[in-house]
């Protein structure tokens, strides 16, 4: 069996859990690597995909014998079938935040379960820790990323649009790699004082700030930075806000090592912008995996420990409403002593 | 208040509903064009929707006074401003296919719910009938589907590849409407025998055969059409299967009017196959409007009448494994005594 599902069916045997149904798609793929419409349920012997006669054909590519995972077509699939699939199970766990209630309610009467219980993101734990074959994903999607950056400085001149150069990006990463993680922010002038800035049919300026949020996707896995630009000089007064941004993000990649806690860090960089006036008005990171943002989410409201492997953002940013906003971001992967800064895109002033 | 929020008033009050909270972002689009992420709760005397800071500036230049909806920044609301919101409903409604299970647990906490019950989807039976603005606006996307045909047809010729076509549709979309309503499909050769085909790198060759699935959306609103197109010659085996579909497609614009069986439409169309030795292997159409797949859906296996101004598609296709396939669809506007085709490209061989 392969090592993922191997892996959760010792926590389910460790948490006494006699059968489960997976409906998250993430967790799915994470689990098989398939990506289609289905549901995958782990019975006391087997593994098994339930989808429809459109995948059917592509998912015999995917699976290899070394998964054990059996595809049923639905349509090929009996009343009793269904009622067959876990009826030696005294209980069932299923994914509370990724089922509706209808679902739910269908769950119960057609696979007729007595005693259906929530699993607590069992699978998405297993997530925040990443294997050697995810960490190389990522790497070489950071990679592309700090590539696409190269790439795209030189495309920006005054003239052009937010909106052009994110299409620039978006089709570099649709050739070079599966496309972005999450839809590119460009944000000049005035509109990078907005974390979460859409691209704009703004002209870029002589003296303007850009900040530039990016990523792409190798084998699903995401990759996520962030740098601020500018267009001919660095104005003067963003200049201290640049710094002392850079400072912090430079400061966290030294804390960010197994054990530190994400409630402390985010206090740390927190208490550095309040000293110096400013304020943190988001997380200052979060996991990134098969999705841009997953667990450990690194923020004041969250207090657990970085673990070797987790691969995280430190992404602090400061918004002079109205005016102007600095956000630096590298995509991070945590070690036992330290961690490692997978996206290598320079962070001095980048003048253009 | 908005004539959408007040008929869905209205049907509450038939209902004896004394509060909903409406989940499914495109009904919370459809009745108060919000999109954001948050939750409209329909209380006794007040719609609210609450949100988060990212949403709260650019909510205010999408409602009007007139809409009567209340925005609130979930971060601004205590404890007993949620459980006060329903303090004297009898019952509360919630949409069972659009709340996960944890997200039904926490609103009955929450908000101190008794008497939690399942809408059955009423929200989506007052979308199936379009208004004016709404018609207005498929129509707009029909016409700009048309000219993107016209458009595609002087761009495709031999060696270029189904991609490359798929992406040029996606660009004209992106300029002229909103973007695509769907991933465009071109299938060509042998792989348009497949009727969820994604593009690929296939190239485009003499006498081929080239089934284009192709739609976009203005103010949300989708546009749907696919037509079946030749490079060079029809070759003589496909014209027959060409006719068959043609003339089923233009026989049920002739039945399609109010009062029509949407089960009886189909199995029309599945019997003259069947009489010419082929068959009919997915549904004949589908609702559009807001989502490119909505009810009404016009299969067997659903009863239900067409009714004045609900917009489908009538969309019969026939695939020959391995080989070729042939698929023809129209978005259509039923009216009371017959029905208005909105997409208006030939459907004459168009020979390339």
């Amino acid at each position: 069996m392969n090592p993922k599902l191997q892996c959760l069916r010792n926590k389910m045997s460790s948490l006494n859990l006699q059968g489960m149904i997976i409906t998250n798609p993430v967790n799915i793929k994470y689990l098989t690597r398939i990506e289609a419409e289905g549901v995958l349920l782990i019975t006391r012997k087997e593994n098994i995909y339930i989808t429809d006669g459109r995948y059917i054909e592509e998912l015999h590519s995917v699976l290899t014998l070394y998964d054990e995972v059996i595809v049923y077509d639905a349509k090929d699939l009996s009343i009793d079938d269904y009622e067959n699939f876990f009826m030696f199970c005294e209980n069932v766990g299923f994914e509370e935040n990724h089922v509706t209630y209808s679902q739910y309610k269908e769950f119960i009467r057609k696979y007729k379960i007595n005693n259906f219980v929530e699993t607590e993101q069992i699978i998405e734990k297993e997530r925040l820790i990443k294997d050697e074959e995810e960490i190389e994903s990522i790497i070489k999607a950071c990679k592309i990323t700090d590539e696409c950056f190269s790439y795209i400085i030189k495309q920006i001149k005054p003239g052009v649009t937010e909106k052009q150069i994110a299409k620039k990006i978006k089709n570099y990463y649709e050739e070079h790699a599966e496309g972005e993680s999450f839809d590119t922010i460009v944000a000049s002038g005035e509109n990078s004082s907005k974390p979460h800035a859409v691209p704009t049919d703004r002209v870029i300026q002589q003296k303007d700030i850009i900040t530039i949020d990016m990523g792409c996707k190798i084998n699903g896995y995401c990759s996520d930075m962030t740098r601020t630009i500018f267009v001919g000089e660095v104005l003067p007064e963003v200049k201290p806000i640049y710094d002392l941004v850079l400072k912090n993000q430079e400061q966290t990649l030294k804390e960010y090592k197994e054990g530190a806690n994400t409630r402390l860090l985010t206090k740390m960089v927190e208490n550095d912008f309040k000293i110096n006036g400013q304020n943190l008005i988001h997380a200052l990171g979060h996991g990134v995996g098969l999705e841009i943002h997953e667990a450990p989410y690194i923020t004041y409201r969250n207090d657990c420990l970085l673990k070797e492997n987790m691969v995280v953002t430190s992404e602090p940013g400061i918004y002079i409403a109205g005016r102007f906003g600095v956000r630096i971001e590298d995509t991070i992967q945590i070690t036992k002593f330290g961690c490692i800064n997978l996206t290598k895109s320079t962070k001095d002033y980048e003048v253009i």
